[in-house]
């Protein structure tokens, strides 16, 4: 799988990983699985999207900061595994700050997922659960988590 | 272990596998592990469950829920995998779309936990973390998410 | 890594090992990693500390909520897997039960994971998501799921 090119492709232009914000390792490597650590929507200029899913935001802006979340996570699995060493990926766990009534958190993750297609093909789409936190770090609208195999 | 057999045994019907919500994959491989995608509670009539616990569900329909949502699992499983190949259940992630006051999750989960013991044995009890979700995809009460050790 | 020798010289003491409160496993074991269940902040006198982050804990009492969840976990690895056996902490999923406009889950977690980087040195710091849930069992303000790598 060649996702640079494909990333060039499709004009793509990724945020800078994000930095850290607490005692954590962005990814780490067992066995062939890379395990990467929550991610929110980091932007170019270096700061988050921000707001409540279904109050703040609607599904089409939370749809964007899933997409947003999707590529500081390739920023992030750029910097520290190389998009291409990147077989599959295993599991997506898609967390939408979102207000108690709030039932659309598939569409919103969609923005996220359809990112993952496109740059790793079918390779891209792994298990996923896409569910409602009642708050996230700096009211964050989505933080995604992910599981991905690797070639090492 | 025959799971089929057991399922047989204690006259459990199972609904059919809930159709895809997204873009994801129901159950994916590695190693020798399989990652199932967060379920709900899929019924035969082929709907959903629906309600917050704690308010719209007290803790005994949110218990069915569970089993439910157990059921809806093993239908993904049976399909994708084969009841016969689990060896064991690895992970459960259970999450129960909950007003902010409720405090009784582990029962509410064990709605599924009680199901994967009858079926599987032992074997079929797992590591468990029992949450309370702000909201869930189309308000269902019950979300659950599994990883299982599988014979390939 | 001497775990054990260094939580001596750091003075730490753990609480026992949380009672099973529902039906699951403490820890599972596949390949050379080790799924731990989910624990909450459970303290030397045998009962849980309790309250809404943001509400009823400040950020303070919150940190310090999560070191005791950490203590609570590390009880539970002594027991089931003998802390000298852990080689490294691959993943750690920091549930904080807070308020919806709670915002520092990253510093409430960091209360557990300089724990584990005290107890086990940078081996102890693995890839983690801080999040905020919608409600707790027992109304525990933090709950700490964990996958460490052991020797077998």
């Amino acid at each position: 799988m060649n996702a640079e090119a494909k990333l060039k492709e499709l004009g793509i232009e990724l945020p800078p990983a994000p930095p850290k914000g607490g005692v954590y390792k962005p990814v780490v490597f067992t066995g062939d699985l890379a395990f990467v650590s929550g991610h929110g929507p980091y932007q170019a200029d270096e700061t988050y999207m921000s707001g409540k899913v279904g109050s703040d935001l609607d599904l089409e802006a939370a749809q964007k900061a899933a997409r947003q979340t999707g590529l500081a996570l390739l920023a992030t699995i750029q910097k520290e595994v190389g998009l291409d060493k990147v077989k599959r990926v295993i599991k997506l766990l898609g967390m939408v700050n979102a207000t108690p009534e709030f039932g659309e958190h598939p569409k919103v993750i969609n923005g996220c997922s359809e990112l993952f297609r496109d740059v790793f093909g079918e390779d891209g789409v792994g298990s996923r659960s896409a569910v409602g936190m009642g708050s996230l770090p700096g009211n964050i609208p989505v933080e995604i988590e992910l599981t991905i195999e690797v070639e090492r």
